[in-house]
């Protein structure tokens, strides 16, 4: 990972690349061409086509899925079936008074009012927890408590609230009940065969319940995804380096990277710092796509590094490259590639830039091959903005944003002179201007998606 | 768990008690009281005054924290820092240049143009990740990648788009730069001594990458939360159980809290099921407060029950009962007490109210004990509801919903004839109906807080 990108908001492209520029002369290290430029390009360093990101995310469709494995359901949480969970049996499985009250032949009822009461004789009651061992016959009850066991011959409960008991053994009923009151049928909760979880989706705390209710001990579901993740360049050193030399970064990519596939259901797989050099970045790539599901390479898209990705990719056979920018600020030198069945991503140097583009790109990518259809929601919050944000038609732009106000919350943009990595942590958020808007005005009210 | 609670929105209470009903008669057994019904009660069983949500959670703040422990880094993804995490050092820790260029003396390019360039020596240049070991004196320049060093004497680096080379040795450039221009300063990231994330918020990616930046190893964190779970009923019986008795019920509840508490950032303490024995729940309760950070109780407070779970927690100490009942549908038999410190909630018996009331009752009091001063924000959708849904004013009514509809979604209640967990997992997240509004009109807009 390099700063190579640098250069958020503050710091705009220029409109135009003046015929004879210098690209490439560095090492092959450029910084990020302007918007609109085709393909083709100055010696020594290849200018790439933006692609739109929704257009992007609509194409970009790795086959890779990741395998299938059983866990036991108490660790199951946030994991995503492999297919349908299936009741083995009803639920609750017998059929259960919904009220403490007293078990009746509903017609025994009718007409029951506190004025003229139906009479019943009390012929028990059901403990919780075990079987009715008296039956209901006509002008009789069973007393149950919620939840317990119907006796045979009854169809009804009514609710203790709605009797009286002033004789010993007998019963008055003050209103009268239908059939079916009062009654949980057997099957009401589930039924037998029925969906308990949908493929797909991660399994939510009710669903656990309602697995644990089902007796479902183990749930087949996809493994989570390895995700390699590779940092480049001369300049990064372990972020455990204590003291740092002259013109060093501490790798903040890798860290935060795995903890956004974490928090997405997959699995880091840390691959190191591979410095700038292409033999080294294709042979920790190609290590990396045998062993992983997806692979992030941090930094391996700006211009000259983006050649060696680009090369690595491309050594490890088809389909290789399916985009190399994207219209998106920040994060354009953006590469989307393929080998094999794995998703290779390759993202911009700096750690601001490389964030933003994994969150919309690369998690999208994560979840199709971990299996997840249904995405969880993002947390969203309708805020006005407090000043205008320029931005160029064609570009998807994210910006940061922090937000004050309970009631009438505002949406404040940081701009920094460059993409620092501090901007991503004093925002609460950030907002989209999508392809077709050239900015937007002060006071327009934005979706905000919440850190 | 029993579900003692059962009778959801399809089978509302009665407005008024009978003088004397026969409350408490099924071994201590009761159906949700009536709203409204003042303390004191029939013989045998004991009502509620019930408490507004939002007032209990204003004043339910017991005083238990959980400890400080450090954790490395890679671990603390979710963790609450303890104390505000600061920098040691300045970030980047060194001048940068924001673009590949040319570092140079700004007013060597002033009125530099197309048709009059500043033509300037090159000196050479900085490597990645190295010293700069050439200085920049008036009317030369040295060309630097984008995160290299700044040579000394350089006060601007002008991008490689703004030159030309036509001649070796020289950088023709063809516009002028402001001092500052292209340069990130030493501390303009993070100056030393400056928070990189506040206590009390949960660590996010983008603050772990930050974290890594500045080299900091290690995290004070509060440790997570310890939630001792605890069953009771004498019908409720192991989720692994394979074949249930007539009767029994498999323990949902449990698992659906555990998962609760884990995504709430607490460590689930399952404490197995009590059957329906005051002493019994008195000892394990005894053991769980002395062990855990919080303790909940699912079914301890439906009327008979909550008498157990209530002089079990008075068999504790002071202060004991805090509430006894919550204006909320469902969950209204919620008990909120402390023993000593821990908090302990006491949770209807059915899953989906005691999943319901945990959510909106329990996560906030265990963030209290967590330290998270910064509750994550959760996932909302505006929504035309299909149909009304009533209410009772005094009540706040949570209101299980379907979502269908992108551009303009539509939330459908799911209503049943009783509280059946299945409506839980069916559901894509819920509505609140709040105290003061005695319902809401069909396709009125409606806040859903996603599941």
């Amino acid at each position: 990972m390099t700063d190579r990108e640098i250069g958020g908001l503050g710091a705009e492209p220029p409109d135009r690349v003046p015929g004879g520029n210098a690209q490439g002369k560095f090492g092959g290290l450029g910084a990020e061409p302007p918007v609109g430029v085709p393909g083709g390009g100055a010696p020594g360093g290849e200018f790439f086509t933006t692609l739109g990101v929704s257009e992007a995310l609509a194409g970009f469709r790795p086959r890779r899925r990741s395998d299938t494995e059983r866990v036991p359901r108490e660790q199951a949480l946030g994991r995503v079936p492999a297919s349908a969970v299936v009741s083995p049996a009803p639920l609750p499985g017998f059929a259960r008074s919904t009220v403490d009250g007293y078990a009746v032949r509903a017609s025994d009822t009718y007409g029951a009012s506190d004025s003229l009461p139906s009479y019943l004789d009390v012929l028990g009651s059901v403990r919780m927890g075990a079987a009715a061992d008296v039956a209901v016959r006509p002008g009789a009850a069973v007393s149950v408590p919620t939840g317990a066991v119907i006796p045979d011959g009854a169809d009804a409960v009514v609710m203790v609230e709605y009797t009286q008991s002033t004789l010993p053994g007998v019963v008055e009923v003050t209103r009268p009940v239908a059939p079916a009151d009062g009654i949980v049928r057997a099957d009401e909760d589930v039924a037998p065969g029925a969906e308990l979880a949908p493929a797909g989706r991660p399994l939510r705390a009710q669903d656990l319940g309602l697995l644990a209710a089902a007796g479902v001990v183990d749930v087949d579901v996809t493994a989570k995804p390895r995700v390699g993740i590779i940092s480049t360049g001369d300049e990064v050193v372990p972020p455990d380096t204590v003291r740092l030399a002259a013109g060093q970064v501490r790798d903040a990519t890798a860290s935060a990277l795995a903890a956004l596939v974490t928090e997405a259901g997959g699995e880091p797989s840390p691959r190191g710092i591979v410095p700038d050099d292409a033999d080294m970045l294709t042979k920790t790539l190609e290590q990396a796509v045998s062993e992983c599901d997806m692979v992030v390479v941090s930094a391996g898209s700006s211009v000259g590094a983006r050649d060696m990705t680009v090369s690595a990719v491309r050594a490890l056979g088809e389909p290789g490259v399916f985009c190399h920018g994207l219209a998106i600020k920040p994060g354009k030198p953006t590469l989307l590639a393929e080998c094999g069945d794995v998703p290779v991503i390759g993202l911009p140097g700096n750690p601001l830039s490389a964030l933003v583009v994994f969150r919309l790109v690369g998690l999208p990518t994560l979840r199709l091959v971990g299996g997840i259809t249904y995405p969880p929601p993002s947390a969203t919050t309708a805020a006005r903005l407090s000043r205008s944000v320029p931005s160029a038609a064609g570009r998807l732009d994210v910006v940061q944003v922090r937000l004050s106000g309970e009631v009438a919350p505002v949406a404040t943009p940081i701009f920094g002179a460059s993409a620092l990595l501090s901007l991503l942590t004093t925002a609460d958020g950030y907002v989209v201007v999508d392809e077709a808007a050239t900015g937007l005005d002060e006071n327009a009210t934005v979706t905000v998606t919440r850190y």
